[in-house]
């Protein structure tokens, strides 16, 4: 790349015969400089077609007006949703949102975090990825002085604030939905039960299932990953299990849309024979040949409030250590895949 | 926020006596500064626990390996696709990618523009906004001697690079897939006519009908907003025409899905009373009742022949005007939607 010839504030300080330190305090009103030296330096900045990086000076006051968000993938509906609440929120007070996505892999998110760093970012939102299991990166995030966030999914870090939806809520809702519906072998596909909402929906559940005399069974669990090729073959492996569930309550809608898809071709009827619920609320399951029952973990007012938790802290002359916790409450939004009074009606 | 005390240049030249410019320079291993002097910065460096910025060193270097992404949204598969396809091939070369979208509003796009040249961004890569009608932004981006590359959605502005898909091809092969089912009173959803895309899709749809003997009907042409609600509203006003239409090619998947909703309430068999085609093969396609045809823009071939135009430029040593401007051919998928072969199969 040629050189764009830019001015710099060692030109400057040739140009004047001062140190480019001066200039620099100059330039940034330091009231060390004299004004008759500020006006100077500003003068010769103009005639010299200087143009201050909003950047160095970011360097300089600490404050950029930029904040980062990292995420799993961008296009899951969640994850985007979340940061459109968070775009809303900071925008009318004068800051820019920049993205990344980890692709759930640690090494990655630890880029990531040291890109946004180096872009002198105010603070970071984010969820971790599946794979993250360090915390030195975070940590040194609230080293670098700035604000660090999390959304959704969470490790316990000391001064780090959070926003999350209530999972063992959620899962407990959906299963007793299921059970609502005449359901009484509840299988359930989960996610990495090492991250802390995967373990919060399968708690739910299980509670959910004792709390109705259902006794949970092992063999009814499949670890699954968020994509409709892993729901698919859960599917496939639950249908050959000699006493067959009835109902599944799943931690994703990739992998209730997998389980659906595997199902319909063994031809069972969904919602008569089996119900399906999924988590996340993507806008598919409404668009879906059979549409599915799922939980809206209400991203939108996720990042909002994430965004306010943010504001807070900047607006604040304290120290970095407030930590706020919030937890949302989810919401069931019930569909054909798992409404047998639908069912029923179409019936007559 | 509290001063994290860092050890700045300024404290290792009080410290050395020596000027913010020699230790600046020293620490980039600037051959005007003898061995001696940058050894003893150095030393002096690690003593004080001083850390080069990245950052700062970028502002210096004119390379910060990053480079920015700025969409209209992120949550649209089109687009997330893309930013996939960027990252997988800058990615092995150490770039990072930090993404913005614009959600169609141009001050927001200037703003991007601007927050990420002062991230100092080796280069961007973009897809205008619908709302986009001034040019000065990106020519900003050439001036700061950052490459620029245009994808999908561009304008022509010189010395910048652009990889699209055939427009014109997806148009007429959409409109050419109704006719061959027997279609001849085909309407169009199109987006707003001032951008290149639609303009190139709807000319597409022109020419096939007048190749076919067809006659083009402006009564025929809706324009939409790319959205599911504006669809409905396009085919309500569509199905109140004497003489209906019994096919549509739609610009966008979500207008067509609009219209799928609409035409099904009002009783209309799809696809033997009426055929559909939408654009873009958004996933959501796949999983809808009746499944949807649709264009497949290749994203992420798209986003891996921009980030190789990209990779070919900065690594050329030659002055900053190179133009390559990349065609990719649409491929057309045949569903349900438009498929009469397929519903006279079911009927025998």
């Amino acid at each position: 790349m040629k050189d764009n010839g830019k001015v710099t504030i060692y030109d400057i300080s040739k140009r004047l015969n001062v140190s480019a330190a001066t200039v620099s305090r100059a330039l940034n009103n330091n009231p060390k400089i004299s004004s008759k030296t500020r006006e100077l330096v500003f003068t010769t900045a103009k005639e010299m077609n200087y143009k201050q990086n909003r950047l160095a000076q970011a360097l300089k006051s600490g404050k950029s007006k930029n904040v980062g968000v990292i995420v799993p993938y961008i296009n899951r509906n969640f994850f985007s949703s979340i940061i459109r609440g968070i775009e809303e929120e900071l925008g009318p007070h004068g800051y820019h949102v920049i993205i990344c996505q980890t692709h759930e892999q640690m090494d990655t998110e630890m880029e990531q975090i040291n890109t946004l760093l180096n872009t002198q970012v105010d603070g970071i939102f984010m969820s971790i990825s599946k794979s993250t299991t360090n915390i030195d990166h975070f940590t040194k995030v609230l080293q670098e002085g700035k604000f660090l966030i999390f959304f959704d999914r969470k490790l316990d870090v000391p001064g780090v604030s959070s926003v999350v939806i209530d999972d063992f809520k959620a899962g407990y809702m959906s299963t007793a939905h299921l059970i609502s519906q005449g359901c009484k072998r509840i299988a359930h596909f989960s996610g990495d039960l090492n991250l802390e909402i995967y373990k919060n929906r399968h708690d739910g559940y299980i509670s959910a299932l004792e709390n109705h005399g259902l006794k949970p069974d092992p063999r009814y669990i499949f670890t699954t990953l968020s994509n409709v090729e892993s729901g698919a073959a859960a599917a496939r492996k639950m249908w050959e299990l000699k006493e067959k569930p009835d109902a599944v309550f799943s931690a994703s809608d990739y992998t209730a849309l997998g389980a659906v898809q595997e199902l319909k071709k063994q031809g069972v009827r969904i919602p008569e024979d089996f119900c399906i619920s999924g988590f996340s609320n993507e806008p598919f399951t409404q668009y879906m040949e059979l549409p599915m029952s799922s939980i809206d973990q209400t991203p939108l007012r996720m990042g909002q409030i994430a965004a306010q938790v943010f504001l807070e802290q900047v607006d604040s002359d304290q120290e970095l250590s407030i930590e706020k916790k919030v937890v949302l409450s989810p919401e069931l939004m019930v569909r054909k895949s798992s409404n047998r009074s639908l069912a029923e009606l179409k019936v007559q």
